[in-house]
This record gives C-alpha cells, sequence and structure tokens, in this order.
C-alpha cells in the first residue's frame, strides 16, 4: 500500500525492488570515464539500422533483452512495459515494445521519463496491479540533433552551455524481490522560470530539480545526511552549478554528494560536450549502468535519483514560449 | 487492492469513481450530433490565442477549470494530473498543467490516452498513492493537421478513409467517492498488423482494439451481455466496421451496443469528415460530455471505454513502418 507523505512524496510500503537492470551506450559514451559500467557498447551509431530512428528502437529493445537476461533464473517475467522517449510521437519506445507482447503504457517525461517509468512500474506493483514490470528509456544523439536543433550534415554550433544528447538507454525490471528497494518517490510539479534559451537545458530544469528535491526533503524529514548520493539526470555542469547554488541559499551544502549524470557520463574537458550530457538515455543509462550495479556492490546505501526534464518542443520555442522544467525523485535503498 | 485477473485485466477493489468530468468542443463539433453534451462550445478555433498550439493549451485548462467547478462543494482536491496530447513533445497538456502547481504525469498513447490516463491516475488512487486525480487529453484539428499532414493554408485533399482530427478536450476528475466506478481497466498491448496508410487510421487500430476486448471478455467472464454499451475511441466508420468483422467472427455480435466516438461525433452524411472523428480529444470528449453525464442519468448502467490510439509519426511512415495501434480498456458502472 502506497501512502501519501506531506505534500507531494508517496512512501512504499510494500517492497518493490529493482530484479534487474541493463544500459546500453553509444560510441562517445563508451569513451567516457563511465565506459566500463555498461553493458552493451556500440561502436556503431546506427546499430545495425538504416536510420538514426531504426537505431534508438534497436538500442531499446537490446537494452531491454539484455536486462531481463540478467534477471536471476525463475525471476517474475515483467507483465506490463512503462517507457517513453524524446522523439516526435514517443515512435522509438513504441516500437521497442511492440513485438513484446505486454500491456505498453507509453510515458512522456522528457528527460526525467526513467523516474517516471520507475514511479508508474513501482506504485502499479506496490498497489498489486502486477507482479513485475519493466521501466526503460534511452535517446539518441543523431536522431535528438535533428529534431531538436538541426540535421548532422547541417554542422551547426553549439554554445557553451548546450548539453550532448546522450545515445544510451536503461531498463530495469521491477518486482518484489530483488536488488534496491524503492522506498519512496516524489512525483514533481512543472516548474516554469520563464527562461527560453533552448541552448541552456540546464539552467530551465534546475529549478525543477530544486523544487522537486526540497519537498522530497520537506515531506520524508530526509536530508542530504540521510542519502549517500544525491543524483539529478542531465542538468550538466551549468545547470549542477545552479541547483548547488539554490540548495546553498537554503543552507543544504550536499558537497560530493550531489552528483548529476550528464556531469559524470563524459569527460567534459576533453569530450567537447560543452556543458555535459542530457537526454533520457543519460540518466537512465547511469542509473542503470552506474548507480545501481555501484548500490549492488555497498558503495551507497541510499540514493535519490532526481531525473529532470524540460517539457518543451522545437515549436514551442519557436512561438516564443517559455521552458517548462518537471524532476520527479525516486529513493533507492539497500538494506541490511 | 487491485488484483490482476486473467492475462492482462486488473479489478479494482477499492472504489475509485469519477467524481466530476467536462468537455470542450470546437466549431465542427458543436454543429454535430453531440453538440448539446459538451459544456464549453468554442467558435474560435483560437480560443483566443495567438497560435493553434496555445489554443490547444487554453482549451485543456478551460477543459480542467470546468471539471473543477463542476465537482460537488468538498470535494477531495486533485494531487495529481495525469494527461497527454498529440503535439510534438505533447506541449499542449505540459503547458496545460504548468501553473497546477500538481505533480503531472506526462502521457502519450496517440489518442488512447484518455484510457491510459484513466488507468493510471485509478490505480494510484486505489493503490493508496492519492486521494484525488486528474485525468486530461485534448485534441485540435489545426495543430494536428499541420504537424502530421499539411498545414491549413495547403489544402490538402483527404482519402475517402481519412478521419478529421477533434478539436476537443476530456477531463474527469477520479476519487473514492462520486458518479461511475472504475471497476476492471485492461491496459492494451500493441498490436501491428503492417498496414502502413497514415490515411486509413481506423483499419490500423481495429485489431488493437479487438484485441484489448476480447482479452477483457477472457479475463473477465464478461461479454457484450454484460455492459450495456461498449465505445471505442475513434476508429471511425471503416475502422468500427472491421472491428465489428473481426469480432464476428469470433462469433460475437454486439449489434447496437457498439458505438465509436468517431462515428458519434459527426453527422457523417453531412459534415465532410469523410470516416468521422479521431484524436485524443474525440474519445476524451465524447466520454466526459456524453457516456459519463448518460450514464449518471441512468441510460446506461455498465460501459466499456476502450480507447485507440495510432502509435506512429510522420516520420516513422516517412520511414516505411507499419502503423502500431493500441487500445486501453476502462470498465465505468453505475451501482444501486
Amino acid at each position: 500500500m502506497a501512502t501519501k507523505c506531506g505534500q507531494q512524496s508517496i512512501m512504499l510500503t510494500n517492497p518493490v525492488r529493482i530484479l534487474s537492470c541493463a544500459a546500453v551506450a553509444g560510441k562517445k559514451e563508451a569513451q567516457g570515464p563511465l565506459k566500463h559500467c555498461f553493458d552493451i557498447l556500440s561502436e556503431d551509431s546506427y546499430f545495425g539500422q538504416p536510420s538514426w530512428e531504426k537505431a534508438e528502437t534497436e538500442m531499446l529493445q537490446r537494452c531491454m533483452k539484455r536486462c531481463l537476461e540478467k534477471a536471476p533464473s525463475k525471476s517474475p517475467n515483467p507483465e506490463l512495459i512503462a517507457g517513453g522517449d524524446l522523439l516526435n510521437q514517443c515512435i522509438s519506445s513504441a516500437f521497442a515494445a511492440k513485438d513484446s507482447a505486454l500491456p505498453y503504457l507509453g510515458l512522456y517525461g522528457a528527460c526525467s521519463t526513467m523516474a517516471e517509468a520507475l514511479t508508474i512500474a513501482a506504485l502499479l506493483i506496490d498497489g498489486g496491479a502486477y507482479n513485475a514490470a519493466l521501466a526503460m528509456t534511452g535517446s539518441h544523439f543523431c536522431s535528438a540533433e535533428r529534431q531538436y536543433r538541426f540535421p548532422m550534415e547541417y554542422g551547426g554550433q553549439r554554445t557553451p552551455s548546450a548539453q550532448w544528447t546522450v545515445t544510451g538507454a536503461g531498463a530495469a525490471l521491477l518486482s518484489s524481490v530483488g536488488g534496491p528497494r524503492i522506498s519512496c518517490l516524489t512525483p514533481g510539479c512543472i516548474v516554469d522560470t520563464g527562461l527560453c534559451d533552448a541552448g541552456n537545458m540546464g539552467a530551465a530544469m534546475a529549478p525543477a530539480a530544486y523544487d522537486t528535491i526540497t519537498k522530497h526533503f520537506a515531506d520524508t524529514g530526509r536530508d542530504f545526511d540521510y542519502y549517500d548520493a544525491v543524483f539529478t539526470g542531465d542538468l550538466g555542469a551549468l545547470g549542477h552549478d545552479i541547483l548547488q547554488d539554490l540548495l546553498q541559499k537554503d543552507g543544504l551544502n550536499p558537497g560530493l554528494k550531489y552528483m548529476d549524470c550528464g556531469v559524470l557520463i563524459y569527460d567534459l574537458r576533453t569530450q567537447d560536450v560543452h556543458s555535459g550530457g542530457s537526454g533520457c538515455g543519460c540518466g537512465a543509462s547511469v542509473l542503470c549502468g552506474h548507480i545501481i550495479p555501484a548500490m549492488q556492490r555497498g558503495v551507497w546505501k541510499k540514493v535519490l535519483f532526481a531525473a529532470t526534464g524540460a517539457l518543451m518542443s522545437p515549436l514551442s520555442c519557436q512561438q516564443g514560449c517559455s521552458i517548462p522544467g518537471i524532476c520527479h525523485a525516486v529513493a533507492l535503498e539497500m538494506e541490511g
């Protein structure tokens, strides 16, 4: 049974755990500091497919397949897929799920999608609807570039605050048994501070991360002392520093406990990614390739995964709209 | 507590009810047979806004506002919004939700989004996470045309099998008290029979409706005799007849009990909509404007609402991909 906790958080009383997870990454991510973390690395950015969109689908399929292969034998089979992606009409996740013969709930949380998928899958398992469910998402640099910015062939210049969409995916199988337990969820409100620069998503999303993380703390009585590590999804270096500033104004000083997946996934000094990684695949691949395996190795016992998303589109930007940010937080805990 | 029932259905044991609902419709819908059903009619397809996308946002906001106004005094306030739309990056629903100060779960189920939103909101209330939640979606003919087909100014010719995207929205406030009870859910699998004609969505979606409705019957032991009416979301006249044929091959003969919202919303003989209505707003506005109010008046006691969606994008069609269909079914029952 889930119980509302404070203004916006939900405590799970039934055990919902991450039974297995897998991460796929592309060539650039395979050259970064987390290269040893991913289950599947692809040198071929087409993943053997004729288009980048089909590559994204293929990547998600390989990721889900590997996640299920990694589950112990006699594990419960997934009964649902909850997932989404950045492409128009979320085609890569729908096409990836279409041969699964499983019920499919399509989600759109921009780069926060992994946390949204974990939230919905966890609540549906906690509530008794399913025994096991897959949460998945991913993004692809080339398909995202041509959709949101320019076709690759255009050779557009990127601003210093721009981020690099991660070619990567993450999938997690949730059930009542397994590894880290999902103890608490804080689904986020949309926060829009009026920023309009689509080349500076970190600044647009940082206030949403601040909103959700501080509400999570207020609701639960937890703080940075409670957690061994707190991760945002893809604020990048600039957004990371903005969030750090916002927290410090409240007297919160997480120090090195606070990290951003978009900062971790690349070497920002040498990989020409400007402010760092972004995209659904950023938080998802770092969670499933790095964070959860590290929890299982005993590196961290308590982690808050706060994936961030910018709910704009190229059209909303062209029409002069600001960029609404959102952040969903998922608390993961190893026990014993 | 939710309980899995058969292969794919979920029975809700805690009461989850539709406490209030509202529907908004545009000018063409206001000239159709359901003109007296909608709460708000707009002669102005711009809804007072400078663009069709902003009009869609405005329409969704008015719809949610009216839904909350219609709730009895002392009703529980919504604690969550679950919604989505057809636009790239689901901007109209995100922008409509952004000033609500409520947690927001963005969904993408194409035209099945209302059923997906009801499914998630109902399961989260049943599971104890929330006391009340808003499910909402909508679509706009002009924003959909320029995104999926051609800008209006192009004056493109439509095929006889084409459908007309409904300018309309629906919002429902779910809680443990109120009107029709959501008794059972059958979230759907993606069904792709290889059809590639984006001008014939009814044919692409009908097999998904068949799959979900027949699984719902098999899982629950219910049939067309159990229900007073069964509605698909937007198969249109062609899709309606294809589904009828598929059912009849199984010996199922629903007769007039089976209706399609896309057929009901327009006068197909005079309104030049070819095969009928489509879009998220079709099923949503007919459910919230026509079906639920009729249940409350005693017209029907037991209704199955099976909203259908085509999970394609213009790009997936351009790349030669087939059109994956999906259908989520929601059983609504008046008691006493």
